[in-house]
């Protein structure tokens, strides 16, 4: 992103509060990659909106054009982290190919890649306690929905097939605990070449349920 | 913990201001507790050092007695959700009668006991921007040398011996991450039986390690 022009010594240290920086974003994207950047590295509490409008090289009022505020910049950074997955998982479930063990292993590598891929670990925004306001209902949903996909294609594979149902939804717990563990295995080392730990977890979900 | 005695209607909703709780708990320990509620509940960076005086039953002033602020408190709550771990897998790895998968196991099952058994879940605090910082370090090596227990625990059963230095490492990571990943299962279902569920994590992650 350019940072060019403008009068510099302002509060927030980058010179561009009136001027929109180069970067070829629309405004609501700009403000979405500054709100990534900010919750992740100085905390969502901590982030006021003049802040976020600042670093989008915008003024507050402006940034009210855009969106409402620092919740739906939060809602929609966390949607974004689980309805690519959804929409591939979705893909998967109506392909009566493919056998279930190869689907799953392919949604589970595809997740990770997402939660690792990434410029944010955005992933790490699911444990703040506002998040589990009414205002991210529609997060919590998506969530739900890739999770029983995960439940649905376990199902579908022979060794999840033979479980009774508790155990089938325990281990669909497990293993979405695992790959959405990856978060905090990531965060401890973020320069660790995604693509072939992807696949590795991928394996490693597999080993999980039994397959 | 009582709520007797103290006149109502005071800024934080609970009539202690000038007043000790009953909880026969150490100042220092109210201190923290308060600040585990606090902390899980309305966010880190959103509690003050104020809120948390007054709802341990003391004055601001006479919290600088016992801690140095909230960063004190945040480091501490993070040490005692890995320290217990450590002491018992430093007992686990003294033992040299008890066969290294099941000691793995127990050290696995004693872990999301710890994590998802206290009445916070600690866990979720891992995942602050702040706990980045310096001044956690303490923590950050706790955490570590834990991870290296598990890394020594599995390289010392048939499965993990077999492996290169490289596989031994991604295999430690995966199998940390499903232990660690419990903190966001736990989040989701707060209400599970704690007991199976740590059960079934063991079992799974020796099928993770794969043993």
């Amino acid at each position: 992103m350019g940072t060019t022009g403008g009068p510099g010594g302002r509060r927030v240290g980058r010179p561009r509060v009136s001027q929109r920086p180069d970067s070829g974003l629309t405004p609501r994207a700009e403000l979405l990659t500054a709100a990534a950047d900010l919750f992740t590295t100085r905390g969502y509490a901590a982030t006021t909106t003049r802040t976020i409008a600042e670093r989008a090289g915008m003024r507050q009022a402006s940034m009210y054009h855009y969106v409402s505020g620092k919740e739906e910049l939060l809602a929609e950074l966390l949607e974004s982290t689980v309805t690519p997955s959804l929409t591939y998982a979705r893909g998967l479930l109506a392909d009566d190919v493919t056998p279930a063990e190869g689907r799953l292993w392919e949604l589970c590598r595809t997740d990770v890649e997402l939660l690792c891929g990434g410029p944010h670990n955005l992933g790490g925004l699911y444990l703040l306690p506002e998040v589990r306001a009414e205002r991210f209902a529609g997060f919590h949903a998506v969530r739900a929905e890739l999770k029983d996909t995960y439940r649905q294609l376990l199902a579908a594979t022979d060794a999840g097939g033979a479980l009774a149902k508790s155990e089938l939804d325990l281990r669909t717990d497990l293993l979405f605990g695992l790959i959405e563990g990856v978060i905090l295995v990531h965060r401890s080392d973020p320069e660790r070449p995604v693509s072939a730990f992807a696949e590795a977890t991928a394996d490693a979900a597999l080993r999980i349920a039994g397959i």
